[in-house]
């Protein structure tokens, strides 16, 4: 069976101002090009369709477009789940009409036990979830960490596997060890959740959804796609595109990258001021969406109207001569949580401690944000 | 053939900050059950499904319930319409998915010369247009009015019939003579757009959203369903229902309302505030939505808190002892447009007339208003 994993197509995603709507349609176009030539038997979207839970009235067109080219028209099956950033009730709309046309939208917990069958594979779905959804669903678990409801929730879906069959999990979600970026919104505020790879081993793959990069994770039968488009600017050089996923009876399972060409491509240049107005810089592409960080430009009224004329998708500029001290690099920056990291500004900027109320507001304020009206 | 006609569910409709959705399930279910004893050929939803174009999640879960118990479980085909207050995309959603179940989304104008055919019946599909769309659609037809515009689609649609069978209108629009509601929320402003009976003569019955008054018109062939509750004061006293349609060649119609119960009603009380609190007044029913308009109580520093004690679904409190000299009476107030009313007003509070400038701004922003984001 030939199936092609793809996640985290982020539609009506937003960076600095800047709209991914013309990129999205531009590689999608380019995806349902490679489907007509795949002819796989099966799609997987592994969550975070949209990128947020009252998406766009033209993201919601193009996710429709998209997946009526490729279900209706091209006759393929999908199975999509629902991520972190996707309203459930949005994604779920219509779902008990779309199966007639086998293509399966899985929001809830509830079905995680039910899994779809082509044959001789059996697909299992997790779709994303809170802590206190999985509490809420496994009331008599005392759950008390995300990790933890995970691992109940791949421990009530191991027990009744067919093991005649060859079992693949669809879930949204971060493994232990994973390479991670600046556009996946963490799962839960003050805590890294991550889940051991072990939790997982009931199964023969699993196909993943969150982490952007398309090989976050050293594994032989654990796979993230990747996003469909770069989303952030620590996600330059990444390559992005879908997996094919080869399986065979017994237990065989070959997942191949396979890259697409975006529209445009997310760079970083590091340079003076000066270099790029004279042109003295290497760029990649004149129209790819570029973060600038100058240095020499504190004499320039107005840089980044200068730089447009040059680079009209200039997306950021920061100024490198005017740098606080940072008590972290940019990598260890990375690993911290949004709480920590607005708790050690605070102190540099104060040189006092968040109070413990502070810190509750904090916390609060931070899951509010996270929460958004999730619909 | 036997149709249900029913049409402006309104779902998601807030009223002086009173939610509908409990009324709306309620009536909802009362609905489905009728349908279940009816046992139709096929349900018609005459636009205005929802009751904005960004409705909450709550009432998107209601419409998909609801129907998918009539489609998909009682396996009733559908046909719906988009109203003025329906956001397109969001209506049409899933619609090449949802029609191997014989559920029927119409909202584009490009289908009114697609008749869905039951047999020996063609129904035909207008589904609301602004004038602006109308004109887009027609380019050569120099189309300069709402009516106009109207009357060219109906007119195109009449050439394509075939007269061997029985031919069905459904549209959402203002039939000429029509009785109007405050929650009708007016097609276009600075106009009373009215569309003559005469130009529907081609249909052998017409079945219309729109106007809430089940009896709005008196036609032989035209009928409106009414909404499925009464969504503003100036409805109190309005019979609620759906219309039973039986439809048999050569060209029989016979349309017949059935009225429902719903779980609350609207009411006008007119007394002294003294009358109500001491419990001297005559109300249908406690719990109905009541807009108390009262007398003598400029001494009372909070009276809507005092009567919420008795009657909790109190929605509008007027002090009738405070009013301004009206240059109309309220049913002639109701007749007039919004940009007359507020000139008027101006004029009645300045002793000038708004100059063209300002009648322009007004025109524009009630336009802007009218339109909302229409997704």
């Amino acid at each position: 069976m030939k199936v092609i994993h793809t996640a985290d197509w982020h539609l009506g995603k937003i960076l600095n101002g800047q709209s991914f709507l013309e990129d999205q349609k531009y590689i999608l176009k380019q995806f349902i090009k490679a489907m007509e030539t795949e002819k796989p038997d099966l799609i997987v979207i592994a969550g975070d369709l949209y990128d947020t839970s009252y998406p766009s009235k033209e993201a919601i067109q193009l996710l429709e477009s998209t997946i009526s080219e490729l279900n209706l028209k091209l006759q393929i099956p999908i199975i999509m789940i629902s991520g972190n950033h996707d309203g459930k009730a949005r994604l779920n709309y219509g779902a008990s009409w779309f199966e007639h046309s086998k293509l399966y939208i899985r929001t809830e917990l509830s079905t995680m036990h039910q899994p779809i069958s082509f044959e001789e594979v059996d697909f299992y779905t997790l779709p994303f979830a809170t802590l206190s959804e999985m509490q809420h669903y496994f009331p008599d678990e005392n759950l008390k960490s995300y990790d933890e409801a995970v691992e109940c929730c791949l421990k009530h879906m191991s027990t009744g596997l067919d093991k005649n069959k060859l079992n693949v999990l669809i879930a949204h979600m971060t493994v232990a060890g994973g390479i991670r970026s600046e556009s996946e919104r963490p799962l839960t505020i003050g805590t890294v959740e991550q889940v051991p790879e072990k939790y997982m081993e009931h199964f023969d793959t699993v196909m993943l959804g969150h982490l952007h990069h398309p090989f976050s994770i050293q594994s032989d039968y654990v796979f993230y796609s990747g996003s469909l488009l770069q989303y952030s600017f620590s996600e330059t050089n990444q390559p992005k595109g879908y997996r094919r996923v080869l399986l065979e009876l017994p237990h065989e399972v070959k997942s191949t990258f396979i890259a697409m060409q975006p529209l445009r491509e997310l760079e970083v240049i590091e340079a003076t001021y000066d270099d790029v107005i004279q042109d003295r810089i290497a760029v990649k592409n004149k129209d790819n969406y570029i973060h600038f960080k100058l240095s020499e430009m504190s004499h320039i009224s107005d840089p980044i109207m200068n730089i447009k004329q040059l680079y009209k998708n200039v997306l950021a500029l920061t100024n490198h001569s005017q740098t606080f001290e940072h008590q972290f690099t940019d990598r260890e920056i990375k690993k911290l949580s949004d709480q920590t990291i607005i708790e050690t500004f605070y102190e540099e900027m104060t040189h006092k401690d968040l109070s413990e109320i502070q810190k509750k507001k904090v916390t609060q304020l931070l899951n509010d944000i996270m929460r958004g009206d999730n619909t």
